[in-house]
């Protein structure tokens, strides 16, 4: 009774599922869960209280961990969240304990044109109604700890530019001398609100405010959501929660969320949020979904606490790192994987024949338009131009130690010439090469891709760092630019060479993590060159730092905090079925 | 074990009784709950599936329906909700069984300075923490669809500035032509951010939206919230999210969320928050919390759906309608009660010895300051005085055809002959009089009380309307002002005159119900005049509609949709235990 994806939309093949799925009692079951450790959320997606699980199995072998990338993606995205998913139900088939860990979406791109991400076709996360609106508030939590920050901050500027001195002092306030022109922080809502972007706030009387620029960021960017990614437990979200840096006084000298006395009700309102959200694949593997920071600020992957709870619950734990190897895998390994402390076993490249061949030559796809006929016929030459962009990738994941698998994530188009030709170049390259058929056949299709990941978890590795921690930032910088991007050199803007020399001499800064801000469609800095370029330098524009999160963050590429609506967005499709309650035309 | 509200914190109180609540399986099995009926969220509280449980109860006889009112508070409030929870918690000690229906609390006040109003001492609902810091979700749920419709109008006008007709047409958008001059709706928050109430949006590039002007209101002043508390079911909330008019198009009709075909998505955002939320009272009688909507452009109550499940499922019910009998109990009578078809069965007027005093001419109480000696005296000439304003009030209860209780909410500096005073004069003007020490004692302290309640929805009654739905607009807003307020009559200034007259003469505004707005610190339009003053006139100064909620709104008082944050606002003094994760300062 499983609809065909090449005939049903995903949403129309989720709610046929979702009529036979576990409940969460079920899944509590299968994952050994005592009862209290089951928070449900109604009865299909639960909370897992993760300090009582990780206490009474800290003496219990992690499983095996998996990361999930993929190759320089076109704009269209090559299949990495349905790859996941595929994985996943190809591992359960194969009898395996699996456990899938992935990121939750965004309000913005479900309501506007990109979908909500639960994988695609016969590979998805389900119920897709809860995981596309806002699952069990987590976001929300983050836009209610974040703003009432910026309450604070505003309420603040306005009381001390109207008081006294002596009236402070009565409300035991000191002044901290905020400087307008110099806050850091923007407001945040959900959605891509692009006329918030850049907006005057305060007009009015003096009981209006304190009139100043500001703006809005979409929430998922918010460093709240970097630090409930990357907190380890509540006393290390509370800690994180009141290093924030909002602004500047009028010294120069940072004002955190701490001076503000408003980081013990923002992580009031994030306790919740720290419990990881129990769902399951189409096929009913358990799927734990959890944290979705932004991938240019943050690391862009799913929360350490999902990940350290799911290798104590699961035999075989995958997880998946934002956009291609270059940005996502690195992330995973110098960042993630060391203030978590884990040890993954294998990373997977996912690469489309499509994404082959435009990076061998083919003219690039554009969203929105239609593809050019190359892509449907056969082109050999190109598919083998633009495996050099994958053995890149490949070779970036040996650097870590690790082993290689790639997943050529199967299209009708594909002819099986241009699939030998990809496994012949990967293969010589060092990596497991698997064709799966996932996203049209479900767990069933996804074998193969399923064995060599097996084979490759259980195959010695070596994980190390690409730098220390005592490394200088420019050192691990220009590491990153040559190894993992293939750059000849490091630039840097005056500015922020003057950061990153100021940066070197402050021991707690040193001791900050390195988030590298590049665009995902080029190895450069330059998202129209693709396969491999050679004879580059990594041009570093600026560095900021997110003390909350952990973050120093280097630069080499535009920043936007909030994407636009489009004339034509998913909202316009989506509606309630009065009846049965179900929503329509998510996807 | 129960702590002495004389020595504790309500916070303290609340976290003590916590420690052996009954887990909402328990609860479940106490109503006769069905297992799909219950959708737990975490152990202590649940969503119940409203459809499942009115569809499969519908021939059960309701139980009794009781609404807490008050006289004319003072700015200091006069135990409503404590009132509310403690009628609960005494009928439940005469082993009725009794449900509270209540609404759900607003982040703004309760990290400003009112807290959350879940009660007091030993009436209090819990547990606190969900209670205080948004519960299951619903104001996000309409924080995120009432501002995805503002992404719709903004992004919209942006579009249709940047691109010709034949672009829009691809799209199959017909050009809105909206004013960005007249529009009606705003962004919403849930916190008092007043940095938000007037602000200038889209500023920068052609991409950055349409510049205007524009601002924040506080979420549950937003419509959608009141489309919450009034719809009847899901079909109903769907047509009327389609109805909401958000801006005006250039030659003055009005722009629907509908037409920016954004209501299917506004709703799908909404089907959960349609479910009511299930809490409990210190001592374990069953809880509703749902809607919360503003009391000075909506009904100010909780939601239709909770009384209906909650009449269902109890022989008792208890809400509470906002602030004093001529607002809260007038709209409960007229608006509430008309739109669900419910019937009451008894009105309690809640008063304080301390307010009788205010209205007979003891100094005004300011919040923030000392309270003046004489309300720790016994004065009872200034108590008989101010008996005008409770007989006020018992009228108005009685002029619905329902019985009055009066509840002299007890204060430990109450003399016996003034609570004599009070008893004898509300006696005399045909009224029950109990009075109650349920914030000091609990249940153990509202017998009296709970009694007089029975006793008064055990006799006939004869509950009728102030006017009928063919009542002319002018001659509603007449009859509340003369037999509701004691006004000698209304004027008009003449833009409001000019949209009465027209709103008269449309027959989809004739069937909307009529919502006013006016000072709950009076009265009359005046906050200021006590008692039950005379010789005045209401001034309607505009008529606002609301055409999703169903309401015409006659506005004979200023409207802040936006409170501001006080220099010492309690987000100072909350904070996170990180070991036990419970959350501290909450009141």
């Amino acid at each position: 009774m499983v609809l065909d994806p090449t005939k049903h939309a995903d949403w129309e093949i989720a709610e046929e599922a979702e009529s036979r799925m576990k409940t969460v009692y079920q899944l509590r079951d299968e994952l050994g869960l005592e009862e209290k450790e089951l928070l449900p959320y109604g009865h299909y997606v639960a909370k897992v209280d993760f300090a009582k699980v990780l206490d009474r199995l800290k003496d219990r072998p992690d499983g095996k961990y998996i990361d999930v990338t993929a190759i320089t993606p076109t704009p269209l995205g090559e299949g990495k969240s349905t790859s996941t998913m595929g994985l996943t139900q190809g591992l359960g088939k194969r009898g395996k304990n699996v456990i899938a860990t992935i990121r939750q979406p965004s309000g913005g791109p479900t309501m506007n044109v990109k979908g909500s991400a639960a994988g695609g076709g016969l590979s998805q996360c389900i119920p897709l109604t809860p995981f596309s609106l806002g699952l069990t508030g987590d976001i929300n939590a983050i836009m209610n700890a974040h703003n009432l920050g910026m309450v604070a901050l505003t309420s603040r500027l306005q009381h001390e530019f109207n008081s006294t001195d002596a009236f402070l002092e009565r409300g035991n306030l000191k002044r901290l001398n905020i400087d307008p022109r110099n806050v850091e922080m923007k407001w945040i809502i959900d959605f891509c609100a692009q006329a918030l972007r850049n907006i005057i706030i305060g007009l009015g009387g003096r009981r209006d405010g304190f009139m100043m620029s500001s703006g809005f960021a979409i929430a998922v960017s918010s460093e709240v959501m970097a630090i409930l990614s990357v907190a380890k437990d509540l006393k290390d979200m509370r800690e994180r929660m009141g290093k924030i840096v909002v602004a500047y006084d009028k010294r120069g000298n940072p004002v955190t969320t701490g001076d503000l006395e408003v980081d013990g009700a923002m992580t009031a309102w994030m306790v919740e949020a720290l419990n990881p959200n129990l769902m399951q694949t189409l096929e009913g593997q358990p799927t734990f979904v959890h944290a979705g920071p932004f991938a240019n600020i943050a690391i862009g992957q799913s929360s350490i606490i999902a990940d350290r709870v799911a290798l104590k619950l699961g035999d075989y734990v995958v997880t998946e790192s934002g956009f291609a190897a270059d940005i996502g895998f690195e992330k995973f390994w110098n960042l993630k994987c060391r203030m978590s402390g884990l040890t993954p076993n294998c990373a997977v490249v996912v690469a489309t024949i499509r994404a082959l061949k435009a990076h061998g030559g083919a003219p690039l796809p554009m969203p929105g338009q239609p593809l050019d006929p190359a892509y449907s016929k056969e082109h050999v030459e190109w598919v083998e131009k633009g495996c050099e962009n994958l053995i890149h990738h490949i070779n970036t994941v040996k650097k870590a130690g690790i082993n290689p698998v790639v997943c050529i994530n199967a299209f009708h188009t594909d002819t099986d010439n241009e699939i030998k030709a990809v496994r012949r170049l990967a293969e010589d390259a060092g990596a497991r090469v698997a064709l799966s058929k996932h996203w049209q056949y479900g767990g069933e299709g996804a074998l193969e891709f399923a064995d060599a990941v097996i084979e490759a978890c259980n195959e010695p590795n070596d994980f190390k760092y690409l730098y220390e921690l005592e490394t200088p930032l420019r050192e691990r910088i220009e590491l990153i630019a040559k190894e993992v991007y293939g750059a000849d050199g490091v630039e840097y803007t005056p500015e922020a060479m003057e950061k990153a020399v100021r940066m070197e001499k402050d021991p707690e800064i040193q001791k900050l993590g390195t988030c590298m801000v590049k665009t995902h469609l080029s190895l450069t800095d330059n998202p129209m060159l693709k396969g491999v370029p050679g004879g580059w330098k990594l041009r570093i524009r600026d560095i900021l730092t997110y003390q909350g999160a952990g973050f120093v963050v280097p630069v080499a590429g535009a920043i936007s905090l909030m994407p636009g609506t489009a004339a034509n967005p998913a909202y316009r499709r989506i509606d309630v079925d009065t009846e049965t309650g179900k929503v329509e035309g998510l996807f």
